[in-house]
């Protein structure tokens, strides 16, 4: 997160075989990760519309349901996880590189193609688009969208919108690149409304998961540079909440003067908790995470951990501490 | 906020002769609003810094302090309530219109220039340049700066950048126009990072805010479309909090699925509590606002009202929902 955008400033080159391929394609089936973010949702949906205005027969798949704040992403009622009957002339993945992180265990395509900006261990694919420093999917798809000479409508630019939009956290990771902000403008010249996206994906919390947030809140706790925020069952009953309202906790407990790592663990059992961690740079927490079998990201990262909170809290601080010591030693 | 930014794609013209005045100026006086936001301290300061890249002594003045998120702006030590002594060339009111927003009863300066994207009564200086569709005061300077032909270094773009992004809501108010975007990509290029942006302003909150938020959500209430939180003196002594820690609270009970209007009560007295009101869009909060004596724009507003907090609660509900019946039964 914290190299400099101004590094990555050349326009974004699309494959012309990646081109030719989709040009030549009848039958496409597009799919994306499970548990899908926005930009997932996003890319697969706007590269869906655009070909579709190219008369191609196009069908999008994900093994989960679209979260709450995504179904207004025009054709997100189509996303389905029923792979549908016949042969497929391409099989896309879009925003992951490998079958496995689809869910499926096979997918139909005569040929496979990934649009990714992750890099992946598993290269699955006969053609693949992998721009690790791309600021996100969509910025990619909506290259490859004026590649193909489909013109921008509004469908097509409020899903590219969601899509850049959230995976550069609203624009405010470094990821932020001069490309992406180009890129957003244009979408919203074709009529991606900023404020509309907004209500939708960040103004359409449930009560219930401010009052379980406040609960959280109430009981924080900071050792220095690290903040735990912790959700427990009581609380969830409390509350008449569910997991799914506690989306960015790990970021609420990152976002505190002086914290280097938030924490955010979300009780599954009665002896067992996820724990989400969120940097802010200098410590690299998929390192910490792998110390109890987890993995991720530089600046997030997760995994489970068996005990009681008052244990799982001692094993993840204890591991960031000695992660944070590493790091101001050096 | 529900307005679409496509309508406003043309280049923005910064008037000759506001150009032509500051090229021959010598000693230039900046000064901006009470209670400095981003947009006031982000535009005044790249201001500031931009006319001294032309070799003109520049002061900036604000009546109150730089914010704590806000002290990481170059050349934010700088700005002072004392007004230096000497005579001015000109005086550059930036991101307000009038005398009476500085907190001034007057400030020196042979000309008085308004650079301001807020629509004001009382129309002071002898030259206006004052644009309501602009996203922000940021991106008229950002122009401006342009048009006076000072390359945009680094300085000046974190400056400019933080103004149009806090102004536009990072991205997400529908004020956020294609040129916004365009403007923000030559910032991030000229050396602005997101991401160093984000960890002053959004990642910097105090451990006792969250601690006062999540008091605050535990106790929130909800009638239909409208959600109150309230802060209360028992509150800051519980968690060591004041009420700086209390900002963006009314974004938050507006953040709710079905809410139309959020509220947020803070304590300022024994028996009054200050209101900040935020609309989605389709009630006017600021015609709300007027009933009990307060101002301020369609979608946010507020005003002081006396009274328990059980008290001043049903008042400005029964104000919010009389509005809501308004706008609903049109």
């Amino acid at each position: 997160m914290l190299s400099s955008g101004a590094s990555r400033v050349m326009m974004m080159k699309v494959p012309p075989e990646l081109v030719q391929t989709l040009r030549d394609s009848r039958r496409v089936l597009v799919a994306t990760h499970i548990n899908p973010d926005g930009d997932a949702l996003g890319s697969a949906l706007g590269l869906t519309l655009a070909l579709r205005r190219m008369g191609k027969e196009v069908a999008v798949v994900d093994r989960d349901p679209v979260p709450r704040i995504y179904r207004f992403l025009p054709g997100a009622e189509e996303v389905s996880p029923e792979i549908p009957e016949g042969d497929f002339d391409v099989l896309v993945l879009v925003d992951c590189g490998e079958i496995e992180r689809t869910g499926y265990e096979t997918l139909p395509g005569q040929r496979g193609l990934v649009i990714d900006h992750h890099l992946t261990e598993r290269n699955f694919g006969d053609l693949r688009w992998v721009l690790s420093t791309a600021s996100s999917t969509g910025e990619m798809v909506f290259n490859l969208v004026k590649a193909l000479g489909v013109p921008l409508d509004r469908d097509v630019a409020v899903c590219l919108y969601v899509a850049l939009f959230t995976d550069t956290g609203g624009f405010r990771y470094s990821s932020s690149c001069p490309s992406a902000y180009r890129a957003a403008a244009e979408m919203v010249e074709a009529g991606a409304e900023p404020w509309e996206v907004t209500e939708h994906v960040y103004e359409s919390h449930s009560f219930q998961r401010l009052a379980l947030l406040g609960k959280a809140l109430d009981r924080m706790v900071r050792h220095e540079h690290v903040a735990i925020i912790a959700v427990t069952d009581d609380m969830y009953q409390a509350t008449g909440s569910t997991s799914e309202d506690t989306e960015n906790f790990a970021n609420m407990a990152r976002s505190i003067e002086g914290i280097e790592v938030g924490i955010f663990l979300r009780q599954i059992g009665p002896n067992a908790f996820k724990a989400s961690m969120r940097s802010k740079g200098r410590v690299n927490v998929a390192a910490v995470a792998e110390r109890f079998g987890g993995g991720g990201h530089h600046n997030a990262a997760g995994g489970i951990l068996q005990g009681t909170l008052e244990e799982v809290r001692a094993t993840i601080l204890k591991a960031v501490e000695d992660a944070l010591g590493n790091h101001q030693s050096r």
